[in-house]
């Protein structure tokens, strides 16, 4: 590895979930060779955990978005002489703080949004995980990086592929880019069969260990639509120029099609600390421990599937409100987060999350791509009022 | 595509072969807009083609390496009034004459040789089709292309898709290059079973569409041994950090393993075209006129074997020789050429190939990489005398 002078100075955002976590292995790792140093984390309602992460890398600056959460981290760091830890109202506090060269935003969902913009308004590179900022407020964000200079590194395993595919690549090259699905828990189901699976059957993903929100994304496809948006903004290409395929084993991560028949793929078994040690370290590729190294003679045969769009229907809808734009990935994600958190609850089916997104979209007339924080979170919150309004009428 | 002020200036030698026609049709579409010009062509013995080629493109400028082929050529060119062709008596005279920006050294076997070094002294970059240059004198090569400026760039798409997927690399992000391999026409059967195949049966490629010589290669995996120490040299890496793996469609025509964990592959269907164009238009990708697009879902599911190095011993015999150095692939090369001319002329069998490269790599002492192209020779010269007593002992 090529050794810095100084360590790149990191604040993880949402450092007690999936990606967090593994974001803290690469961390432990970048402390030990010199390459990166943890300045501070944020999390939601996981005191205990951030708190122990906070201690374990030696870190003084804490947020947590939880108000509860917040109270009971204050009273526990009272007690305990030896803690040192010291809490930050919010991230933009925490960032001003701690002054980081990078910023792994891992939040999940539309609260993102603020913590993505306060990194960028500063100059923050931000490693994103948190896929909703571009898909809510695309331009916004790449706006904002363009004027401050800071950088938008992806961190979901497909943009990283895409990114290193499309390294050395000039502009008209590219005929399109081809996202890869591993198509979730019900590949290969059709929408009555749909029709009853459980919360459980659903957050049992094939290939990838992820998050609850994100899990059921994948079962519906959404994930995929969510990505299909977020390459767009990321690679500045219009939603024809995204394919998506399925490929069960998760194997090939995507692809870029170029435009004398060349195909450049990214291959690798799942596993998340690849991406987010790729984001930390770029533009350095950093060594990484004990990850599993691809046998090709080993390995199932790589195969591709089309996707079934009428049975996930919400991938349809991601490329159509692409296609629309105008704020409609906006209402898309807020209607998408309400009807999932709504099937993680209990309240309604499977299939209902694509008629509630469906419904939202149909509801509101998309009022234009968002251009302020505030634009963004009125129009998030009015297409979260008409989600409702779709669940009140399915709810069970 | 990225338009140049003046089109680059090609000189195209081997234009009667395989890969000579299908540049020509990459110049033809380069001519048309206005990105590439041919400004002269040399072959072997195929004159009347070359001075048909000559003449379709406007070029004056040829140089037949056969004398015989040269005097047909000298009276036809006195006899037609409208025939504008010039001889020239050498490769240097031509480029002397021409002076290309670029060359495509499409030229068969260690005859290659002296065109890339006569290129690359006059800091002419070379899209090099012929392998043996650098399998023969691979430090001299590189050595005068870092002197004189001039760019060697591959044009076998092994090597072309590997210098495509390395593309932003930086140094000790790379853990192996993997060659891929048909497996060519014999792909699965055992030692036993190729004892009486015939030139026929080892000239029907699979996948590919080539010439005589680099079928027979490829039937005994001694192409792959060659592309192996192609690899070596144009990458800058030992021996053990190139894989070779057999994948029987070529649809993947090569791979980097990176020390994070991830491959970069490049994918499409075999055309030789597309590594030309590339080649001929570095660093710009150009679009290639009628490209076969390959569509994921449709094509055979991507399998990889292990490659059966016991019955395919040239490959095992390139890789030792690559470990061992010092001349020993300049002489394995040689050895090769006329064990694989024996084999055409019906002289030996298929698995004798092996065994004269072998009885020629024993019977020579390795007496250090060539540092010029006179030592090439000698060289080269010894290790065809070696092969030929070994020839005398196997012939039928």
């Amino acid at each position: 590895m090529t050794r810095r002078t100084a360590p790149r100075r990191v604040v993880v955002l949402g450092s007690t979930g999936s990606v967090g976590v593994q974001a803290l292995e690469v961390l432990a790792q970048g402390a030990e060779d010199g390459s990166l140093e943890l300045v501070g984390l944020a999390a939601g309602t996981s005191w205990k955990v951030a708190l122990e992460q906070a201690a374990a890398f030696g870190v003084t600056a804490v947020h947590l978005a939880d108000l509860e959460a917040a109270a009971r981290a204050r009273d526990a760091i009272r007690r305990d002489t030896n803690a040192r830890a010291a809490q930050h109202a919010s991230i933009a506090e925490l960032l001003d703080r701690t002054e980081p060269d990078l910023v792994l935003n891992a939040v999940v969902g539309f609260a993102g949004l603020d913590a993505t913009l306060a990194a960028l308004e500063r100059g923050i590179d931000v490693a994103l995980a948190n896929k909703e900022s571009l898909v809510a407020a695309g331009a916004l964000c790449m706006g904002v990086a363009a004027r401050t200079g800071a950088r938008i590194i992806p961190v979901d395993s497909e943009h990283s592929a895409l990114q290193q595919c499309l390294a050395g690549a000039r502009a008209g090259e590219v005929e399109s880019l081809v996202l890869t699905a591993s198509g979730g828990p019900f590949r290969g189901r059709t929408r009555a069969q749909l029709a009853n699976v459980t919360v459980e059957e659903a957050l049992a993903h094939p290939t990838w260990s992820m998050g609850g929100k994100i899990s059921i994304d994948s079962a519906t496809l959404m994930n995929k639509g969510l990505e299909l948006i977020e390459a767009m903004v990321l690679f500045e290409l219009g939603e024809g120029a995204v394919e998506t395929v399925v490929q069960p084993d998760s194997i090939v991560h995507a692809l870029v099609r170029h435009r004398d028949g060349s195909l450049l793929a990214h291959l690798g078994w799942p596993d998340m600390r690849v991406p987010i040690a790729w984001a930390l370290h770029h533009p350095v590729r950093p060594a990484v421990a004990d990850v599993r190294r691809l046998d090709l003679t080993q390995m199932p045969s790589l195969a591709f599937e089309a996707v079934d769009l009428d049975t996930f229907r919400c991938l349809a809808l991601a490329r159509a409100a692409a296609r629309t734009g105008r704020g409609s990935t906006c209402i898309l994600n807020a209607a998408n987060e309400v009807a999932v958190a709504a099937f993680l609850a209990g309240h309604i089916g499977f299939l209902d999350i694509a008629d509630v997104v469906d419904g939202a979209l149909e509801a509101l007339d998309p009022p234009g791509e968002p251009d302020s924080l505030d634009a963004a979170r009125e129009l998030d919150a009015r297409a979260r009022i008409a989600a409702v309004d779709c669940l009140a009428a399915r709810s069970r």
